[in-house]
């Protein structure tokens, strides 16, 4: 049974701001929760269900809090609209990025992504591809809201995020840094020579790239779209998320060919 | 001022029993809504604050009710979390397709897609590409949610979209039309040679292409992933609607080049 003070503070844990007091955030879902307890993040506490012990294992090196909760316990705590049988709880961390990584390999830069799935899924999809920086401007969504956790199923403990203010960061770039961002008046990507180091920005998902941040892109791309007839119209643009696959794919495909 | 009845009436528009019931479904936010006004769907009501009726105007042809509201009240008819100034009703409409049409162009499927994010998103992306027919299983999330129709951006009015019995679609097919699957025993898409006609079917958000219907596919591929190092690993799997954005645009992509 879960005490009332435990219930309240992993319900808090819901909120950024208790996040931050604690340095602890959530995660949900067997599959999700088994790769975390497995992964270099440190966990301070599961909460499960009595059949979920019985078919799940803890690693052997778990020294967090163990409870065994009741379904109706599991719906209080939970963040997702389908309680979960099993919920961990781990401590948040820091990464600090060395502005040298961009001149040896490709670094993704979010430039206020607002929406917590969005954030998530571009993790997972870097994850796929093969980036293993991320640098989020201070607006961008929190990386440990709930929902970012869920979306990046998994991936958030294999690709290093940072928060930093980006044109601070921008200024530390060595000059010969490219950095591509995705701008309306940019080059057809198609026909665009993308180099294997450097930063790509990926924009906002109303507003695109900032006014104060355009001035440092070095190369604009942009993706092509298709119409199959010209009455059509088509879409205005592309979800920032599926932006950034779309990108991301396009700068390792040709060394995935030659592999 | 809104009556009881209709704040009820439109609030109830957010379940898929009463889309159904009466024919209806909603749109919110100013850039979706008079994309839709001027869009073929039949719109059968407005309700915004008197500000916006100030600062938008409604086509001529409009026909349907239009009513001033309190922001309190749009509070009660919303279905996003910040209520925007104006709502539109309209009609809902099914779309009848012919399974010659896969003979002449690439035609999207959806195996059970169940988040409306994704399948609006899917919408998006397909409008994106130039992808003019898309046909969902009949376990696919309701086109009409007011999350799938947010996350469409207005492209559900230029793509159309039916459901189907995906084995019964399939059975109708003509021999020749190729149908393109995303599978784990698949072919590296990047060394697939692409049709600019058939099916190209993306699998459900867990479970990837339904047993039933992979007997169906004719040709597997995998979208390749990318190691920066040997030792991260890597994510497992790519998000349904970001999967099926790479894939559009890989289908697409060398005509993209040869315009």
């Amino acid at each position: 049974m879960l005490s009332k003070n435990k219930i309240k503070h992993i319900a808090s844990l819901h909120q950024k701001k208790q996040r931050e007091l604690h340095k602890e955030f959530i995660a949900e879902g067997t599959k999700l929760v088994v790769e975390l307890l497995n992964s270099s993040f440190e966990s301070t506490g599961i909460y499960a269900t009595e059949e979920w012990f019985e078919n799940n294992l803890l690693p052997a090196n778990f020294t967090g809090e163990k409870h065994i909760a009741s379904t109706s316990e599991m719906e209080r705590i939970t963040a997702l609209s389908t309680p979960s049988p099993c919920l961990l709880t781990l401590k948040t961390r820091n990464t600090v990025f060395d502005t040298a990584i961009a001149k040896s390999e490709l670094v993704l830069v979010l430039d206020d992504i607002k929406d917590p799935g969005n954030l998530g899924t571009i993790i997972r999809t870097a994850d796929w591809f093969g980036f293993r920086y991320i640098v989020c401007s201070e607006q961008t969504v929190d990386l440990f809201n709930p929902k970012t956790i869920q979306s990046t199923m998994g991936s958030i403990a294999r690709v290093n995020i940072c928060y930093r203010t980006l044109e601070t960061m921008f200024k530390e770039l060595d000059r010969s840094v490219k950095i591509y961002g995705a701008l309306l008046d940019g080059t057809n990507m198609l026909n665009t020579d993308f180099s294997d180091s450097g930063i790509i920005v990926i924009g906002n998902e109303s507003r695109g790239i900032s006014e104060t941040i355009r001035p440092y892109i070095t190369d604009k791309i942009f993706i092509p779209s298709f119409q199959a007839d010209t009455l059509s119209g088509g879409a205005e643009s592309l979800n920032a998320s599926i932006a950034n696959a779309i990108i991301c794919y396009e700068f390792r495909r040709n060394k995935m060919i030659s592999k």
